[in-house]
């Protein structure tokens, strides 16, 4: 039965049922919040031990320095390497921050405007600069741009990355387009995993830019919720295969993997890349929490405890995915109206509802107490061209609070397609 | 008997004792670093249970956050409030951020750069941008500027704070100094101690510049080395009371008071400035480490338990100092060419030798494994005017390679001014 292809009557029969339904989800007074993709209580508990895991005198790395003190401006030797065989990367390549990647990205899109990517070309500052911004995409990435006087240039992004045709030809023929966004696995909010012949076309396209820099944020690489997971692919080698050794900054974080905003960023590219970005952050750090980082290398042992952590993640989460997806396809899937994405990892379920009303959905579910992302939050400059978007967070609510949020997001999400329909009927 | 009025053959006679002095000390090898200000294993000590202090399930704030998920850009309430009551600021205006005060120093000119200080003015990267920099100072906050295309302008620091003449009249004339560098308490290297009414005249003085700004680096206000502490100066206070509320920036870390590199930095400022730090601040933060903080929190508990603990660091730091400026005076003082500070706080001590040798000294110094910092460090461009300055810090080594190594660098001194003597004399 398509929405659509309802007669009026039946259609108008649908709406006063729904403007019924809405009635008695606000008269619930539901307090609910699917905003942000924050770990739930129970995923931050699987870290616990990190809180306790140093003794008194657990103080020193494994060449003997005192992480008390000043100093290591890379990193924790023993944490990099943990992550360097978790992310594929060799570890004198990839360097252990502080608390936020978000930073990290702030850092090298700033050093980048103001001294240039290399010693040959001039500051990005020198003239306009653009980044392609696959979208539906990561909202902090496009405001951090904006408010760098970036202008963001979107591209369309499916399930197996953007519109390589017209990042292809944007990237040939502009050469103030700097930089582009790229969430390779499970990605903010699609769930979109990028193959490595994406990658590799990423990698070695031409580009009128010389300095142009891929920011590939693997925020999520290690967030599987299948059996099947994303492979990692080594965007470096390839990059460095196809003779752009530098194209690529690498970003991941254990934001999600141990406690959000208590955790250690990653920051990883090339051996020059390292040089440069340590050489302007020598200006305003001497380094990083070193015993921050000991703690995460004492807690998690190697690779495999990271690994064995993530499968713990999986098992508190993928619950509350599989109540989504099963809610949206039982409550909107005989309508024929919506689409959504069943993630096989990540942190977010995208949502397209009815066009036009995204954002009636989501004042709609916020006046019946469930908070949801800004409509359009996920777009350049906040605007979804087709105001359809919408994404869900479902991590941080009990497994009851998302069932009973999606619940009534699909009320709202029916009642405001209905209400279109109708409308545009008359 | 002056070192200038020995007779020729006297002079000759003492500088070859010394090169006799030097080879012996050379013979030694030592390997002693006095580069650094930093914390000595023993201080480190003192807070060893910041390491233990957290329960496994001691994660909430006073106000029921959960410390280890996203959020708080402001920092933990808590730990603000005690080092409010420790630094005479309003909790509202003081904020608790990562790290490293010299990362917030960077963040607030970075956005003074590109934003502008407030919403009426240009960002200052529209023009030139000049600091006034008291000298002898931090080499760190005149590369910071120097990185970020700032000009240094030196002006001159006296044991109770800079020549207010001639701050008073570059202030007046160009409207391209923007900043100024002012390390209140026992500035870094020379221990100057700015007087109440120093900082009076510092915010009330009139600029030609109207968005001008102070950069009040308190790093070791609280570090004191006698039983007379500097008061704290109310500077906010003061700056509102003057008409210029927004005049003052204020850092503050317990870099050197718990764990260097995994302490908590502060940030404080005016509301209007709090509201325009963290606005731009939001763009790549999402908040800092608050188990960190509250780590803080629990181990000091109250202003009183910083106190105590600051007694104990002066316990262990005093006997070092009290050796260096005792050395200095048994060794130098008899000749009368050289001059030091003796600090009534924090972690250096300012030694002016012969005019022309510093270079030549630390170069002895380094030969004979005595690690000092480059001469010239404490002035702008690393250009000392009268190549005779040499920042000592005393801090991290044990007493035993404290006395070796400042007495082995007074043999330097003196080796090398009866050099420039006898040069001078042919």
């Amino acid at each position: 039965m398509q929405l659509a292809s309802l007669s009026s009557d039946d259609l108008t029969a649908l709406h006063s049922q729904l403007t019924r339904d809405y009635a008695d989800l606000k008269a619930r007074a539901l307090q609910l919040n699917l905003t942000r993709g924050k770990p739930s209580p129970e995923q931050l508990d699987l870290s616990s031990d990190l809180l306790t895991v140093l003794d008194a005198d657990d103080y020193r790395a494994a060449d003997g320095t005192d992480c008390r003190n000043y100093g290591g401006l890379a990193g924790l030797p023993e944490l990099r390497a943990i992550f360097s065989e978790l992310l594929g990367i060799d570890a004198a390549q990839l360097l252990a921050g502080g608390n936020s990647s978000l930073t990290m990205m702030y850092n090298t899109i700033d050093f980048a405007l103001r001294h240039g990517v290399d010693g040959e070309h001039q500051p990005w500052s020198a003239g306009p600069v653009k980044f392609l911004c696959p979208t539906p995409g990561y909202d902090r990435h496009f405001s951090m741009c904006q408010s760098l006087g970036i202008e963001l240039v979107p591209v369309a992004l499916g399930d197996d990355g953007p519109d390589m045709d017209e990042v292809r030809r944007l990237v040939a023929d502009d050469p103030s387009i700097k930089g582009m966004w790229a969430v390779p696995a499970y990605s903010n909010p699609t769930g979109s995993v990028y193959p490595e012949p994406v990658a590799r076309e990423l990698v070695s396209m031409p580009t009128a830019a010389p300095d142009f820099r891929i920011f590939w944020d693997n925020a999520y690489g290690l967030h599987h919720l299948t059996d099947s997971p994303a492979p990692v692919v080594d965007i470096l080698g390839l990059a460095e295969a196809a003779g752009n050794p530098s194209r690529v900054f690498i970003f991941a974080s254990t934001s999600k993997i141990t406690f959000a905003g208590a955790g250690v960023a990653f920051w990883a590219s090339s051996p020059a890349n390292v040089d440069w970005f340590t050489g302007h952050l020598a200006m305003q750090s001497i380094g990083p929490d070193k015993i921050n980082q000991l703690r995460h290398a004492k807690f998690f042992r190697n690779s495999d405890g990271v690994r064995a952590h993530m499968r713990a993640h999986r098992e508190l989460i993928e619950p509350k995915f599989r109540i989504v997806v099963d809610m949206l396809a039982d409550r909107l899937g005989g309508y024929d109206f919506a689409a959504w994405t069943t993630p096989r990892g990540g942190y977010f379920v995208s949502l397209d509802v009815q066009p036009g009303t995204a954002d009636t959905v989501v004042k709609l579910a916020g006046d019946a107490g469930i908070a949801m992302t800004p409509a359009g939050a996920a777009f350049p400059y906040g605007v979804d061209p087709k105001n359809s978007n919408i994404r869900i967070a479902p991590t941080y609510p009990s497994t009851e609070d998302v069932r009973a949020a999606i619940d009534g997001l699909c009320t709202c999400a029916l009642l405001a397609a209905t209400a279109a329909l109708l409308n545009s009927a008359d």
